[in-house]
């Protein structure tokens, strides 16, 4: 990481791009060609996260950091005035990977970090607090560098770049679609308790098997992600116990995730998941129920620069997507800083979190274009 | 199991029944009060096992050896000559728990034990061998301690009594019922690959979920169980990559288990199982296959023994439950090297392999009664 924020920095340089490493191990550079650049200018910030998953692809967060620098130098080289400054980041530890937590830039930034998960460690048993120190950032810079505070001006905008991860795009044959909301999501723990018995001796009328159990429940719950639209209802992780050939399982634990734009949809989805326990647990026997929900609302994108998106991706494509996103992005929480807005490029096959991940040149180009389109629109409304 | 012995041989010292420990770990009492206890009398065999699982019942083996105990206190009590010596037999690790390997003193005695065999380490990196010789054995004695050398006697017989482990017994209000054979068993693994994907982003038409096939195919391999008679059709084991709350599954392995009195019904569900993996992966577009099975085909009890049993028993019990044990144990063992029968004992809910199993003193009286008079009954023909 210290080599890729040390390889931006000489670029973000090269264009006369002033940039700085923040509290949260972020990377901000700042075009303040906005009115002389005086220190009180609105802000508007365009990036993405400079972190990836383990064993990953080159897209996934820097394209969109990459794009915001890009967005940066065309203004800077067609001497267009705008009334902002513009701040490319690239946020830190958007995927979550070192300490389990994502989005640390983000909620850093947007006034939103939580200063107890400083504590957090990581496998090593090495802090947050000690991680953000020994990479150079200064944790008493915490209120000054998030953008809630003012002190760097007020952030009037937020747009992200981000590769689709699906294959919508593909389908559609569009370079890039525009994101109307991050689906909501709830995540949960489903706990089966059945009776572990030998495998060879307890008849099949007399048994209550909780891996069966949650066999049923898996499909039940796939059948609902099938039927209901836009809903994506998964179970990923099973752990069961003893989980040894020769014995009945007696306990499961399943992961549900949940997902859908609407949190109408979601929670109503999640209470019909709760009628197919309840049913579970009376036809085979078994102590069924929802442990433990997460829940996190949907986050609709703002409606005035998603216009402004949409107008400019018109200009370089026949027709537009207008999409969900299904993950999680920075975006999602910077807006709750600012009005924010999200660009989805198409990549190859749908493929991501992998080395294989693609995206065509010629697809950021086009991203490149309507992201900078829409800025200069935006500056004039 | 020091301790165990130390005290098993001062109860046979104390009923003049001279014990030794063999090669295998196994403790053996010869009651030779048989013809004036001729070196060349042969030999009739009784017990079970010593060892049990983790976190066990008082009953699972220890109470069958202690039945043999009781039949050899009884002859010898009652003045009865026999044409045969009665070998009590305590039988090392059945369970397999330290060595992941079962039956190591039945397979011993009936002289099927692999030396390579030996060479298997426990936990914490200790040789069968080394564990072997730390207990006190020899195993250069294993040529002689095996039975199949006839140094030791010709056995005619052997005779085990071990708690039912399921409700049969308790359903049909009998102290004992007797086992005509012990179930085949096919073990195999089944894996499932799929593709793995984001929880958020792949639409439900175009996934390729393990998991939720592996749900299909548990339920699938139930309803067959439920509706084959006689046949156990169990997974009980579940592995499932990265098995991660926000990423479809796109590995699982699961561990089938697999019993039936009829060695035929066992190999055509196996088939049917194989026609079910078939449809799942084309219906499901997954690469499923049974990776490796291995089988034990059903193994009956003697038939003049058995008659025996069911006779004496007839005596103690209105009527007698004839059984096919789902489980295996050593007489399963045993038979390949000496005719052999096996007594059944009702225990509590089925309940076993848990600090809760339970046997009535009072049924343990009727299996000593039971085994007793079978005993003389064989002797006299």
């Amino acid at each position: 990481m210290k080599a890729t924020h040390a390889q931006i920095r000489k670029w973000m340089q090269a264009s006369s791009i002033e940039s700085r490493l923040d509290a949260f191990g972020n990377l901000i550079g700042r075009h303040s060609g906005a009115l002389n650049g005086s220190q009180q200018a609105d802000v508007f910030m365009i990036g993405s996260h400079l972190d990836t998953v383990v064993n990953a692809g080159r897209f996934d967060g820097p394209m969109g950091v990459m794009l915001g620098l890009g967005v940066a130098e065309l203004i800077r080289e067609s001497d267009i005035a705008l009334p902002f400054d513009i701040d490319v980041v690239g946020f830190s530890e958007e995927e979550g990977v070192r300490f389990g937590f994502p989005f640390i830039g983000s909620l850093g930034i947007s006034g939103q970090f939580d200063p107890g998960d400083l504590d957090r460690v990581d496998v090593k048993g090495v802090t947050m607090r000690q991680a953000l120190a020994d990479f150079g950032c200064d944790p008493d810079k915490f209120e000054a560098d998030s953008y809630r505070s003012g002190s760097r001006g007020k952030v009037i905008g937020f747009m992200e770049a981000h590769l689709e991860q699906a294959t919508r795009l593909e389908q559609s044959n569009s370079p890039v679609g525009i994101v109307t909301s991050i689906a909501g999501q709830t995540r949960g723990t489903i706990v089966i308790e059945g009776v572990a018995g030998h495998a060879g001796t307890v008849p099949h009328d007399q048994r209550r098997d909780a891996l069966a159990g949650a066999a049923k429940l898996i499909l039940d719950i796939e059948k609902l992600g099938q039927e209901t639209p836009g809903l994506y209802a998964t179970v990923g992780a099973i752990t069961a116990k003893p989980s040894l050939s020769n014995v009945i399982c007696g306990h499961v634990e399943l992961m549900l995730d949940l997902r859908h734009e609407l949190d109408e949809v979601r929670l109503k989805s999640l209470k019909t998941i709760d009628l197919m326990i309840r049913e579970l647990s009376a036809t085979r026997d078994l102590a069924a129920r929802i442990h433990r929900a997460d829940h996190s609302p949907a986050v609709p994108m703002d409606g005035a620069l998603t216009r402004s998106l949409e107008t400019s991706a018109g200009g370089a494509q026949s027709s537009v997507e207008m999409m969900v996103s299904g993950a999680g992005h920075d975006a999602m929480v910077m807006a709750k800083l600012a009005p924010s807005c999200m660009l989805f490029v198409r990549c190859r096959d749908g493929v991501s979190h992998h080395p294989d991940e693609f995206v065509a040149p010629e697809d950021i180009r086009v991203a490149l274009e309507v992201m900078t389109n829409a800025l200069i629109q935006i500056s004039e409304t």
